[in-house]
């Protein structure tokens, strides 16, 4: 399938991915839901007003004159389908519709240099999961050693808690060290200050979109896939030494709840469907809720884990050039967003569209895979080696984190990007 | 101060309290805001379509046309209290303004009984926090032993966590008894079915309103006023055996997630300003960002507690008539409202507009002030005792709690209703 916008065909945005963002341009100042092909932006509200979408499953109702794309997160997923199916069509070579249009091409095609991207959904509820072993493993044995690294409760359970949804930020949203009380285990009182142990960890974020479940009744996991909108990249920025003093009995609060950055793009679930892969074998077996019908019988499950190549690159203040630190993959979470969504919502509570799931820290099972910096540096015992000299056990300011995700088949004629996540550390504030 | 709506001067909704709500009514379905006023509510969309709110801060803005108070609570703390100094004056005695004006007095004047109320608020993010150190050492205490009870950081740190804001509902929403897994101590697995221990959670909780801080700005102890919009009966639905099994590393999750009560009348912070009380010493003195400036010279500061009664009554399929379990009194909680605030946002958490904080469960000192069915009946040991011979060790399937709050003079003359907060267990989904 080929796109008449120059040069998306061989980019990580062509017609199989096509993911959405929010943006707005100097022309016209005001957010909108748009599309992303290649190096263009599709212009949503404008193509919903030319009346292009009336044969979709939406007809004559208006999704797309928004600054947020949480009404058409809101349509059942047979319209995030349909939509979809005909923006490929609109924007495909040899559909005259658009391509010979030259006033509306003009006016919904934008040059992705000349928009600003925005926040694209309003987050009802965020959540955090715990879901790759290896990171669970990691963290576990640096706290308790390696027999008692995971919870007695980790094979069975999709672990996660509940996060701030009011400081979920864009990709490039500066990111100001936070103050808060630590405590180091010598001393006999805490302190407060600046946190000395900032780090980031690299998860995917999903957005779960179609009709609420209503209050009590949970989502199976045959039919979770009607709630999966699409993914993004994600850092769960972490105040390491804040977190160690505050997180008993009630988990991490202030040490999580000052930044959470996202790559602007969402990723559609469809456009990922070719990426599927088996997930890790579970053992011991999930409770019934947390399978399939068909996995029941079998597993692992096939598909549900995602085969998508995960980087973070580190830059300095006195590095510019980004250096890259981890590259790791999202197949290696033990549990799988299918089985996030069942778990969170059997107490029968209520998932929202505009919802986020974050996967938890991915890290794989190599040293160079690990997905934050307390695990790179373990602990601050294996400082990270820049090429400037500099040594890293932990953020600094003026430090920018680089996250980047995309999926490549195996002939590697189909790609699909998720953009970049970024974020650069400013002082705390005096 | 009188009023001429009948019956409001000897209730606890008189002039002194005006508690905002959000209903509607058979002849106009549409939820929109509203003050109550004796057994009256006074309909604020009306009011403020007849023009009546023009000579307050908001002039000409519209702010009652809407199906929550959000837009009203983000405006300026000003606006709040010149808006309430305005319902005052048109529902007093000796203003003709509506008392004469027969048309609108029925339009607007609308008997409580003839109202349906709807949740008040959209909910951004909802924090619970864990402020009573009677409810921490009582837990602490049958998990740990009393030496134990207390964590190294309580004394130090307003301890608390992010909770689900899409399962906050109206008091008098059925409770589905949430299934999930859970793990007895002697059992070598978990096992997945409905919860054993569900129980209830005796709380306050607090909307924030005005403009949001920035991201990146705390809300300093000496602005936090600013930021308190007003008080409503919150419980805090917990199921103690999902809890246990689930809640390491991270803290509670699908234990606390299923649902949160809370009363319909939020009460204004200006209401309960005459029952403000010191709270109780705090030793180690706390950091300063947790201490007003006159505060930082002496302790304990006056005021920031607040003198509320609460009870909380319990009503079985046998014994309908509810029979009083717990009376305690906000004034019990070690961490104050304002230090709450002051700690969630030093880090720069952006607080917005209708965010939710939860107290935490407020136990008193005394064994009939214990503000759960876990301390109540001890962890099991010491059941509770209904009139109608039945025990209650935790709670079943059409049980119902009935929570109240009130505050009342020394004098007796004024007093301050928060109505109640009432849920009832249905049986889990088959």
């Amino acid at each position: 399938m080929k796109s008449f916008v120059p040069s998306a065909d061989n980019s990580a945005f062509s017609l199989a991915n096509l993911p959405y963002g929010v943006c707005s341009d100097a022309p016209d100042p005001s957010p909108r839901p748009g599309v992303r092909i290649g190096d263009h932006v599709l212009d949503l509200r404008a193509v919903e007003t030319a009346g292009l979408l009336r044969n979709t499953t939406l007809g004559q109702e208006r999704v797309f004159d928004a600054s947020t794309l949480n009404h058409f997160m809101s349509k059942p997923h047979t319209a995030w389908r349909s939509v979809r199916t005909r923006l490929q069509a609109l924007l495909a070579a040899d559909n005259p519709e658009l391509r010979d249009n030259a006033a509306l091409r003009e006016k919904s095609l934008i040059p992705l240099s000349r928009v600003q991207m925005h926040l694209p959904v309003e987050i009802g509820d965020y959540t955090d999961f715990y879901s790759s072993r290896h990171h669970a493993f990691n963290v576990g044995t640096m706290f308790r050693g390696p027999e008692n690294a995971l919870m007695p409760n980790y094979l069975h359970i999709p672990v996660g808690y509940h996060g701030r949804a009011s400081t979920v930020v864009l990709s490039g949203t500066p990111i100001r060290r936070p103050s808060g009380q630590t405590k180091a285990d010598a001393d006999p009182a805490p302190k407060f200050g600046p946190s000395q142990r900032l780090d980031f960890e690299l998860e995917m974020g999903v957005f779960l979109g179609g009709p609420d479940n209503a209050l009590g009744e949970p989502i199976p996991m045959d039919r979770v896939e009607e709630r999966l909108f699409g993914m993004v990249i994600l850092n769960d920025w972490s105040a390491r030494d804040i977190q160690a003093w505050e997180y008993q009995p009630l988990g991490p609060f202030l040490s999580k709840n000052f930044a959470t950055s996202i790559s602007p793009w969402i990723v559609p679930f469809e456009a990922l469907a070719p990426f599927r892969v088996a997930p890790p074998a579970q053992e011991p077996k999930p409770f019934a809720y947390l399978l399939r019908e068909r996995d029941v019988a079998e597993q692992p499950a096939a598909g549900w884990s995602y085969d998508i190549a995960l980087e973070v690159a580190l830059a300095t203040a006195k590095q510019p050039l980004p250096q890259t630190i981890c590259r790791s993959n999202h197949r290696h979470l033990y549990w799988t967003v299918a089985q996030q969504l069942a778990h969170h919502s059997i107490t029968g509570c209520r998932m929202r569209p505009g919802d986020l799931l974050g996967s938890g820290t991915i890290s794989g099972p190599t040293e160079d895979s690990y997905g934050s910096m307390l695990e790179l540096a373990w602990r601050g015992t294996k400082p990270i080696k820049m090429q400037s000299g500099e040594e890293r056990r932990f953020l600094h300011d003026g430090d920018s984190v680089v996250m980047s995700a995309s999926c490549r088949s195996s002939d590697g004629q189909t790609r699909i990007g998720f953009g970049e996540c970024v974020g650069t550390i400013v002082p705390a504030r005096g």
